[in-house]
């Protein structure tokens, strides 16, 4: 597995399996001989960016015993509808008890990779990033993020531990950002960066003033995100947020901020079509 | 809990918890007093049906002590932009650090809900019901098909153990339709269903022949639908799948099929728009 | 592993390894050198239908590195006394530290087995099967449905999920059977089949109007379960169930039903009795 | 929980309710309003000693709220056929969810209590205690235990870590039982007892020479039980196995062994009757 | 819990009870009566700050009922020999059995804090801070960080995905820090920070042309320290490491370092004496 | 592995990585090709005895595939300051990635095998044993007793399942140490030892005519255990406890006690000092 711990990619497939298998499949295990052998393969059914292949045959590898799986296209590859993106040989019965399994992880994973991928590709040439946000699915927050990372985005922090950010309420409780951020300084890890979230220009020069390692422009139109660029210049890292769409990306990354950061990349995630075909077998002599 | 296992959904949660908070939040430990007491209420942000409201009760309680939760909408019930749907009193920093759980279940199921209900009011005054598939999310299957239920639809089998569905592999390999569900009766248990995927009408008659309870129309056109409800004649009930949107719904539910079945229910999610707003607070004196 | 999904059977091993072993074999690891090779066997000592060799050999894999297990008769087969049903070769410590485990396991299932099959061999010659019930020892009834299956026995629902069994409490609440048919199916989904249980043949009658899969005769007499079937016609499957002996199954058989489900296969196993020997080995020179 | 950690007996409950559950009740949930309450009780149907009412009222809790239990025949009471053992009021829903896993357990752990009950009664007056073996059902070990201790036997060592019981591949590996015991006395922690299995009279000698703190004699019969208690007189504490039954349990006992133990206490246990009856509700007006 | 999440507290509980009792503690529960009820305190037998007062409490809550835990001195809180820092009223087998894991827990994080405050009081006037690293005992990460910030510590990374650190390995592959830390800022998300181990002056002039956010100065001697104080003049964050011990770190602190971390603080724990005692009881009349 | 239970050291390096990895190794999986090998190697930086090699080999196996791990030393060997204890060769990332949790392990081990081989060290040539105690680390006190083991230690029970152990509350409860062995033995196990803790001669008296199989000495001066050791005179084992060191554990032995437990050897645990160290590569051509 290219970044994901190993023991982390075989829980979540455990849970998937056993999910969708609990203790047999009555239909294959029923009707067909254990030693039944077949070739398979899968199969783009859209153009996008592949995520989940090495998951994908690790699914195989938890249900039996006896799939060769060969990987063809790998993740982070960019490929065409009708690309063929691994061959699987052997046991009947195993390609088709994972072959749910398999394609509901891939087809998420990739779905997320793509539309990344799109983001990224509508902001070339500016120098914004993609990022993602905590807004994902409970328990593959990590695979999630890796798909991001396929599709060429960049992570926001994981989880409320290894980052800082400061909203209203926390900014109110203190009686403004700088004496927030001044609290926290003196007691946050020195490796934990600090993110403001702030509505107006008043309150970005306050977030600057309290030296934020980066800025929120939550919900900004885009020329008050120009000024706000301008403001800053360079002195902290400036993130837009809130309702950007493929219709808004490019405006919001010409004003110059550095992150846009997207919730509907894990959070309203278009599942990538990818489907798995057998190989007709000859009529048994 | 209306339908679901409490240590199920507990499971969940803490699944959730774990990744989204690890072991604190830096922002809020460190800038809110451990005695600061808010009120806050979700809000949709929307028109949709709502589902998870007491799972997103449930997070708070097993973030922290001390946050009443008053549910104004319960799952099921048609929201709009707008609507109040809950209230909470209690623990600043229980409620800071739950938020972002909860509205990831919350708008995630409530997405399902939404979308499982369009399809409904779609196809409503036919005999056609919207199921869903097995191509869900890991680990929270049982969720998704509860939204599904709440959005009014029905749940097509929940694992490979509890119905039985018979593809071109399985048919193959028994010699046709007939002898494979011949086999299958013979071992099968007697509260499973057998499905049949059928391409053709020929195909159709003999699933007929062979007593399936249950025919998947797979990707069939409206014209050819609608002889195989006439062929079928209320002999085994006919499932619709494959490709099926908002603008081919209606179409597809007047040929006269029972079910309609629909992967997207539950694999490409458009999260519903609900955010969680704390009330100011009064200046400290 | 033939039917079971592997990381289930996985799971429920070291569940039972942790139980019985914790941190080491006091007697094994402090008196045998961790180099010492050993062959044993297992042995049937009665006459009986097998069931869980692969798991067994699954449990020396668990504890340990470096056994050959060889297995001679597989899940399913009929052995008598004396029969050898596999070979072990390897380091002694293993194999003495996984037996009891692996015992306890191929013991308690080849119970299972043993009795279903003896209950088949009872009715054999009548349309009945043999079925189990969720009357089950807690966390192993995927094994024990295998075991069942093993024994030639069909499997009844597997959880309160996938099959829908009416008792007087539901049917209480509907008033009637009709009204409480009529309303599941408008809710439940297509692949789950509806039973009712009835203790007359009023209520038989009822049952069959309202159109139900399958009618549970609930300790009816022989007598009463023949008009059943003679009244039922084919229109429903008819399940006996309640007290059913080895001395009354064969007359139950005859009255025509299509199941006879018992309790005891499961929730009253009497273990198949299996040793493992170990060769004695040559004194060291 | 009177002696069993409630966080195992909470552990063993969410897995047979999971595994009993999985995500809803189809019949339950679909039929009655989740407002619905009813009053049940719990009735022995048969003679026997009482095992597990706490961890029954435990999955109830579990399942879901409202339900109160009320206690009238505690575990470890002997009961009679008629008997009322609890009574229960509240959410009819609740009640049906978990009245199947409630019975499993409670009619498996009185089993055992019943069966232990009675050794301990045929062996009335002589100075043997009744002990179980390692022979149990995988997860439920400490549960096993507990019901035969309810049911007035001991407890062998409860794994391969907490009591020594030399075999014959320890003693042969070591060159005897004297220097074997020599051996395991100098690296064993000083809380744990050495057992040795002996198959003849001359090994006993051996044994008592190496002073083992039981001696397990291994299917032997009485008159040489007899002689081995005169030759111990009472160095040793004695233990008596294999193949006992109620036939020969009171010889066995009379011969002034100190421990029969029996694998078929916890391996073969015949499910206690015990029904669940719910009272019939007035007629709704 | 003030900081950490209450399902993470309760599952580490649970492993430990677990560890500890197993089915049952055999002294207390085959020698008090269930009713027998006792006062008990806890009491500082050193000089220290507290930590894990709460996970105590929690405790005898997952131990059993009845227990009413008084916190007298809260994590965080310096106490002295002979302080009671809580009593305890109720149940006698509770409170024996959760008297072992609860001083486990308290006695090695209240060590944590000890130590931590300790070091924290060494350095105090000049502008280090003392901070943990990964070299923590498994599964207990979170508690002990969170008693190095009871101790007046703060915390270095959590994990490998939240904080980056160069060492020699990483920067050989990429030819240099400058390219190195390229590489890293085109990859990594916005919230986390870099940090450089250097072992030179030449190494630390790099490190601050590549702009690293810290620079670890790894095993330096003081004179050196202070030179890279001077040579980076605020530009970054100056982290000393390495064999630092109560008799030097005043003089690491006094070179102007902002960070001093100490692998001992985790590592190499002395417990924390604390006592639980109990209130001899009146004789019984 | 030598003694521990496979899945066991399986289950807790999965914690450990999951706790120190979390999804990915951000400096690592940026900077490092996934095909870049390198030879690492452990060294001992200070004299002592190693535990933990088998389990530092199983630490890089869950990690990630392709590394060699070539054990020099092995558990119970004692290392000097210098000793290249393991070879590595493999998948550099891997080698990264598992470094810190290896070491973790491995340097708690040995610090606890080390300190272990002092006390055996120092109480050479007199009857007592060094043993441990239950203040252990939570979720590793297995793989603590095996350290202790490994240093030349015997294990004390392992929880209060297996080992009677009297105190004040059980004493006080039963009126006397003589009824409340009296009544223990009547219930307890066969196999279960019972150990009871006095404080003056009188007390140990009456443990002797109570036959207790051993007396624990609670915090007595020499001369009394002296005293102790000439009363018993062999009727029980006589274990010394309580604040014993370094300079007076000689002292204890001396005055003939069998046992000698101390809580510090895995309470207050001094990690033993192993470093990972890279071979540098020659430049890439």
């Amino acid at each position: 597995m290219m970044q994901l711990l190993p023991c982390y990619v075989d829980e979540v497939i455990r849970r998937a399996l056993t999910e969708d298998i609990n203790d047999m499949d009555v239909t294959t295990d029923f009707l067909l001989s254990p030693d039944d052998v077949s070739e398979a393969y899968l199969m783009a059914k859209d153009d996008g960016v592949l995520c989940g292949m090495e998951i994908a045959a690790c699914v195989f590898e938890l249900v039996g015993e006896g799939v060769t799986f060969t990987v063809l296209a790998k993740d982070g590859d960019t490929v065409h509808y009708g690309d063929i993106l691994a061959t699987m040989h052997g046991n009947t019965r195993t390609l088709l008890k994972g072959e749910r399994t398999a394609l509901n992880l891939l087809q998420h994973l990739s779905g997320i990779a793509t539309e990344t991928a799109k983001c990224v590709k509508l902001v070339e040439g500016t120098r914004a990033s993609i990022a993602d946000t905590r807004k994902t699915m409970v328990g593959i927050r990590a695979m999630q993020k890796y798909a991001v990372r396929c599709g060429g985005g960049r992570n926001h922090r994981f989880n409320l531990s290894d980052g800082a950010m400061l909203k209203d309420n926390h900014i109110d409780a203190c009686g403004g950002i700088l004496p927030a951020i001044t609290q926290l300084r003196k007691q946050i890890g020195h490796m934990v960066r600090i993110e403001v979230e702030v509505r107006s220009l008043e309150e970005l020069q306050e977030a600057l003033d309290a030296k934020a390692d980066i800025i929120m422009l939550d919900n900004m139109d885009c020329d008050t995100m120009r000024q706000a660029v301008a403001i800053t210049d360079g002195k902290a890292l400036l993130e837009a947020s809130g309702g950007i769409t493929h219709d808004t990306i490019r405006a919001v990354a010409e004003t110059g901020v550095d992150i846009i950061s997207i919730g509907a990349l894990t959070h309203s995630v278009k599942a990538f079509d990818i489907s798995m075909k057998f190989k007709r077998k000859e009529a048994k002599q």
